[in-house]
């Protein structure tokens, strides 16, 4: 028995890796997020069991995988993006530890950069950003830290669609420059990806209404999208492939 | 013809994506780096080109992406990790945009969670660290920016192992704890990997020696690292299966 805690990638099903899809296809019980395609759930065995994590508080899920384990069974609980950013991987892979249940991680395509990369964002270019600072906008422990922000860095915000626009005004208190390029990335690398690009003042008018889950950038390589976008036409910027 | 600039992952071939695995198996000609796993070139038709960018500058290797693609060929430039965190694929993006080459991005595993989840360390853990900040210890403007670092915040260093000595001195000098613990984690995700951990006044002395690639994880994240290898023995931390 061994419970393997897969990155399932940004979204697109294309974007598991080799390794993560391999386990998928050979589990006993797969456990998987509600933001996890539906290809990838469908490519467990026929007879494994698949459950859905929704509707269950992370002490519950923490439980269901010592207990699947506990059973005997090969257990992969497959999360979107990348288990160990912002994917509350080490709170299940403490339980498992502590239950003295075997496990292994395999990391995945974190939506850190592959959702930029899906809207033509690169997060770091030469002569423009050699550094990224990642925040969650819904953080367990109250207030995000904004320490003030610098052009030649790129901001990254998870979970922040509805606090943007709080967040943005605080940037602008800390002395970041209000003609910063900012984007906001809607379901990156889904079929239905939203791109929405306007400067930090104006962007969280300018997201308004968009689907969570999105991802906002800011900062000085947003303004690379519209060279990046040249030659490849929109489709090309989504990895809507079919998996195997 | 196209050009796919594929992210091959941290250095275990199983991490390379499905997307990308498949895109190797049928392309025309492979443009690869010196860190992508022998396993994942041999994955490559045995009638496709296969070019080592060894040797050649960043110029060069734009060239020859044009070129190949000129040619009719269908192009995969495989990159260590994610082309676009610190992978300068933005840069080989701009000059097939400019040349009205296609081109496509296919995101890969980052080194940046993947080579800590590979040591037992999350980036991100709820009531430890919900910021990451990430770095390249090897700047092309020269001097690397670090603001004031926080107990609070993950910092992530790319390229870093040359200069770690300076860098931590200038962390502490910045009013980092230098009880604060760090990782360097070299050649990660490789079969060789090697861990060393300390705090963050001793973590130089103790890379002395080390093999690169490495990187530096510094923040109380770190300490998870003892707990999360409780259940799991060390090889099971390592992603050493074979493609397919």
């Amino acid at each position: 028995m061994t419970v393997w805690l897969v990155g399932a990638g940004p979204g697109d099903p294309g974007l598991i890796t080799a390794r993560g899809l391999e386990l998928v296809r050979r589990c006993d019980a797969l456990v998987y997020d509600r933001l996890v395609a539906p290809e990838l759930v469908a490519e467990a065995p026929a007879d494994a069991l698949a459950i859905s994590r929704d509707g269950l508080d992370q002490e519950q899920i923490n439980l269901l995988l010592v207990d699947l384990a506990t059973q005997g069974l090969e257990v992969v609980r497959l999360k979107g993006g990348d288990p160990f950013v912002f994917g509350r991987g080490g709170e299940e892979a403490l339980a498992l530890a502590e239950a003295e249940v075997p496990f292994e991680v395999i990391p995945g395509v974190s939506a850190l950069a592959a959702v930029p990369a899906a809207a033509g964002i690169p997060l770091t270019h030469r002569g423009l950003s050699a550094q990224v600072r990642v925040v969650s906008g819904r953080s367990a422990d109250g207030e995000v830290e904004l320490e003030p922000a610098t052009g030649s860095e790129t901001l990254v915000l998870f979970m922040a669609l509805n606090e943007l626009d709080s967040l943005c005004k605080r940037l602008l208190a800390l002395g970041l420059d209000p003609s910063t390029p900012a984007a906001v990335i809607s379901r990156g690398t889904w079929p239905d990806q939203e791109v929405v690009v306007a400067d930090v003042s104006g962007i969280a008018d300018a997201a308004v209404g968009l689907a969570g889950p999105a991802l906002v950038v800011v900062g000085e390589v947003v303004g690379l999208r519209e060279r990046l976008r040249g030659s490849a036409d929109e489709s090309q910027l989504y990895f809507s492939q079919p998996v195997g």
